[in-house]
């Protein structure tokens, strides 16, 4: 599935993304590369299968994880931060608006955000889907909020979070969004509610065709994570 | 303690390093400045106090923790990579010699293995020093020595990770050498026999005036270890 090109441009394509559709992390690569405008293969891996494909194994023995973008010719690149710092360095400046602003500041401003979304964000939402009630899901409930309101706090008044352009930051996050519907679902709350500047900025970002091409249907995420976390 | 600079000097540094002497995350971004000619201020947190000190909890209120580098009239940068990829872009361009390669690949490759350092290694350091034997110990050292071997592999034959130059992930992994020899006193190892090729990378690398000057006494740092995780 690249940007708008059918089979035979797909054979063509320098740029594959191994990944899973309801990777979250994978996401990030695939809307990075259509904002771009650099076309892709897509290879679907299926993480529901507990065997990894050979290319997965091949392409990061280290890991055995995706995304993996691969340059043909060049080679694989793994870790979606990774993949959008390399998307960035080689495709950023040549459309004259790449994803990480050029301040230096700014810049860690945003790899900053970034770690916090990986690093905590990411273990909170996976806390809050495993629990199943009392004081554990009381407390990953607030602290998922709390998150979610802190990167709220950093998004401010503006349309994206490095201002009036589509960037580094938004990419690393929106695709967390697919998953507020199972947010609410499980913590019975309204993001409307409680975020509601982060809900529109949402809204702004599935504005774009290339986040709308990308992010999954919310109901369907929240079902596979029901599975996952054995969520009834 | 700037690059060479006396009391007086140190209050005209327009950069400031808060950090703990014995955090191998913090001496990355003191090793990289050094490495780049940036004299900077630096501020001693002292993390066996449970309380974090105003400063830091000004600077980073997000994660109360160091390294944290302050950059006069700019502001504060937290969080080890970051701070190098910051120091990378502010001064990397001007002395000629970036930590980062320029090649968006090699770019990509010592980002990756940087990554694998704080999410691999630096856990199976933990559990390996909160081991106290049996299977639990004897897994947890299995891990650590194939980890540092597939670092080892990464180095290669070259003198550096990136090549001729001491770069961005010799940076990153240094500082961990400073528990080499810890490693071998809880490990009932020789890393001589074990990791040679890295042992001598460790020797190259502190034959530089910037390891040399930030890589705490290897003894004290075993000392300040095993009061942290209850050796005897």
């Amino acid at each position: 599935m690249a940007t708008g090109a059918g089979d035979d441009d797909q054979q063509a394509c320098e740029v594959t993304v191994v990944d899973f559709w309801a990777n979250g992390f994978g996401m990030r690569a695939r809307i990075a590369l259509r904002e771009l405008g650099v076309p892709f293969r897509y290879v679907e891996e299926d993480l529901r299968v507990r065997e990894r494909s050979e290319l997965v194994r091949r392409m990061n023995p280290v890991h055995r994880s995706v995304p993996i973008l691969i340059h043909a010719g060049r080679g694989p690149v793994c870790g979606s931060l990774n993949i959008l710092e390399y998307i960035d360095d080689v495709w950023g400046t040549d459309n004259g608006s790449p994803l990480l602003p050029r301040d230096p500041l700014q810049r860690a401003h945003a790899r900053f955000w970034a770690d916090f979304v990986d690093q905590k964000v990411f273990g909170t939402q996976t806390r809050f889907l495993k629990s199943r009630g009392g004081e554990e899901k009381a407390a990953a409930r607030a602290e998922l909020l709390d998150q979610l309101r802190s990167l709220e706090g950093v998004l401010g008044d503006g349309p994206f979070f490095a201002g009036d352009g589509f960037g580094f930051l938004d990419a690393v996050l929106v695709p967390f969004s697919s998953m507020f519907y199972g947010y609410e679902q499980h913590g019975g709350f309204d993001l409307e509610v409680e975020c509601p500047r982060l809900v529109r900025w949402v809204r702004r970002c599935r504005e774009r065709d290339s986040v709308r091409a990308v992010l999954p249907d919310e109901v369907q995420m929240y079902e596979l994570h029901k599975e996952w976390y054995g969520i009834q």
